[in-house]
């Protein structure tokens, strides 16, 4: 697999902040999310239209390093790729830099997979598609 | 170390939960902050009041395993215990069960430490009252 | 009517908090809704059922007046009663009072009605039975 | 004084979006709040430094009248303009717009002031220049 990378601009809103004056640490977490959606909407992967459709896709495991902290005012961006970790698990491996310096902020593993209704592992073609055949066999 | 458990009560608020129908992911660390808070505010230790002293509890990272999702209306409850893992970093050891069938919804490993203005590694003496002097020998 | 008040206890959640150190603006809405939901669900009106069934149950206008701000470590209480100020929509009034010194932090008002899938307002029996008769006609 | 229409883009980010499907009330608020800060700044009021130096711009009421609801997916923009109501006292007067047709979604009016450590009405320099003389005069 070429190791794409898809990026993700943001900027801190003050209501992200805690009364550390800094990002609060869950808010890591939506950053990661939304950037994870973008890039599978990128993909034709739409979360959205999935959910309606009672295929949901779940998050297993996050691994989240706080590196530096964000604050009011900063300018970052997230980067995104995804590897197949089994048959129906996928790694997103997230970074996410401070544009003035490129700094690395954090960098996290979510481990997630797809559910149908009965909560079973389901994989659709849209997401099947998203990883080369030639993975899995290496 | 006595292995003390300190548990917190919560119930899911619909807000809290997404469009799949379920908490979203962000918000187990909502759950998990507020416990270690309530935990350490329960040994004297007051996150608020030393986020005013400039001395600054901080996350360096966090290991969260999703088993089941909670949803609207669950009530559960969150079980924490600290363990010391270097001078000056802390392992909280964290659990979230759903009260009606004690079933284990997310198991969590946050590390900490603790920081002054300058964002060095500081650790005030309310915190290291809270270890005992055998347990870093160990 | 009797203007029976339906009550709800909290603890501020320092994530709940800001820079400034005190509850974001945008989170007594949170904790309105929540009351509104908990209210409703005493009275054998599940929100999310609801959301399940395709009705619901929306906000068309809120009036926030912020008295005085919550800080970390305040508890506090939220009354709230209901009023049907039309066919289809109906007044929450809700009030914030901090409860050491029982001091009114927020009052609201929050006017909803209910919809169907189609977005047009239709009213459940549920609902309809939260009004006395006797009202709409004063 | 010119209505110039300040205006921000978003994107809706799926976790903003509840059980409903759509964006929950609360989040509004932080759309707004986010477009007032950047406003606030594009004028070289910078509400994270006036924190610091602890004054404090706090919200004293707000009116909110939700006309449509924002979904997964939805660009958006939000204009925002301010007229001085009395000395101390401001209103933002702000609304959100769907991109792809314009429609109004949200019309908003969020009355503030701004408050020194004390609590007390302070307006500082930086604030007064906002408004012209001529304003007051009116």
């Amino acid at each position: 697999m070429d190791k794409e990378l898809f990026t993700l601009d943001f900027k801190v809103r003050d209501y992200e902040c805690d009364m550390q004056g800094i990002v609060n640490n869950s808010v890591y977490q939506n950053y990661l999310e939304h950037t994870r959606h973008e890039f599978l909407l990128s993909k034709g992967i739409d979360f959205a239209e999935l959910a309606r459709q009672k295929i949901n896709l779940v998050v297993l495991r996050a691994e989240l390093d706080y590196k530096q902290p964000l604050t009011s005012g900063d300018e970052f961006y997230v980067d995104t790729e995804v590897v197949q970790s089994s048959r129906v698990r996928f790694d997103f491996l997230q970074n996410i830099y401070r544009k003035r310096d490129n700094k690395l902020m954090l960098a996290a593993k979510i481990t997630g997979t797809s559910v149908n209704e009965r909560g079973r592992p389901f994989v659709p073609d849209v997401i099947v598609k998203l990883f080369p055949q030639e993975q899995l066999a290496e």
